[in-house]
């Protein structure tokens, strides 16, 4: 297809879709003549993800950058999964204290679950464990062994729709559409069970 | 306390203590003599849970002001929790489709959740699920279901700790923090769960 289709099926101005091209956030069509290039479905399906990532998810266009270049990444070495996800958990300014650090260890042990020493999921969930305890609401290990129980419920439908895609560059698109545009959809349901839940008579 | 020592407690410049003052974001001190006022604890709750919810949940000052006026109005009420909670789900412009709202709607009485009929987490949940059809990962009634019940879970251990404080102020603000700030720690492990189970042996 031509700029103005890809324009139209993608709900995005041709102006916008150049600068993307311009930027590398999406690869070049295929040079047809000197004056115009030819678009696919490729094409398309980048626009879709960058314009949810941006619109939905929030994220700043550097932010957009990084993700779509372990996306490039990925795609070529076929292994989508790790360099995908992890630059969506870039670790925030704060160092963690140790000792939020040490909870964050001892959930993972606790749980058997197998995350890399060095993941930034690490640093990323013990920064949000200081922040709730400074605010005077600190996570106890009741509740974080809650929320771990219900990410389990929740990965366990996640992952397999994602490993079940043989293609890699449509894995990885999919699980960054599933990590980022799916996490609105579990927090309203969490209020939506807080609304429920303080509805019932105590 | 005075100004200086609200600031070197909050961690906040003392130009933006008086910015916040001005904008009713953090109400205003006693008045001591011409020159100075006095702040207490109240200022310094306040002016922590305005630093956390600007740098870690990323809301606007225009966000921060509806969910304080909420706060504030709660107290007063003595009915803190829909006044605090509802202002956090602002629905976005676009208008779900019926097709979702239906599936919401469904998927709220298969689990006998109580949630009013004009509850905006509705409307907010079902243009969730727009999106997410939208770039082909559609939100199947398993998928719902799974988050459904891992929800139920936390909200278990979330609510407790919110109904149990007696003055309504706090009450408010706990629900608040609780709401917004334990999303991150959500979200972090449900990232951690994806990591843990792409890792398991297939």
């Amino acid at each position: 297809m031509r700029l103005a289709e890809l324009s139209s099926r993608s709900g995005l101005p041709t102006a916008t879709i150049k600068y993307y091209l311009r930027s590398g956030l999406v690869p070049p069509g295929e040079t047809e003549g000197s004056t115009w290039a030819r678009y696919d479905d490729t094409h398309l399906r980048r626009l879709r993800l960058v314009r949810a990532l941006t619109e939905v998810a929030g994220l700043s266009l550097d932010e957009v950058r990084v993700v779509v270049a372990a996306l490039d990444a990925a795609g070529s070495e076929h292994d989508a999964r790790g360099a995908a996800q992890w630059p969506l958990s870039a670790p925030g300014p704060d160092e963690p204290t140790p000792e939020a650090l040490d909870q964050v260890h001892a959930l993972i042990a606790r749980h058997g679950w197998n995350i890399e020493p060095d993941s930034p999921h690490r640093r990323v969930l013990a920064a949000a464990l200081d922040t709730v305890g400074e605010l005077g609401m600190p996570a106890t290990d009741e509740i974080l062994d809650a929320y771990a129980e219900a990410v389990d419920i929740v990965a366990a439908v996640d992952v397999p729709s994602v490993m079940a895609e043989t293609d890699p560059i449509v894995a990885a698109e999919k699980l960054v559409v599933g990590t980022l545009l799916y996490e609105p959809v579990l927090t309203t349901l969490r209020r939506m069970a807080h609304e429920a839940v303080s509805a019932e008579p105590s």
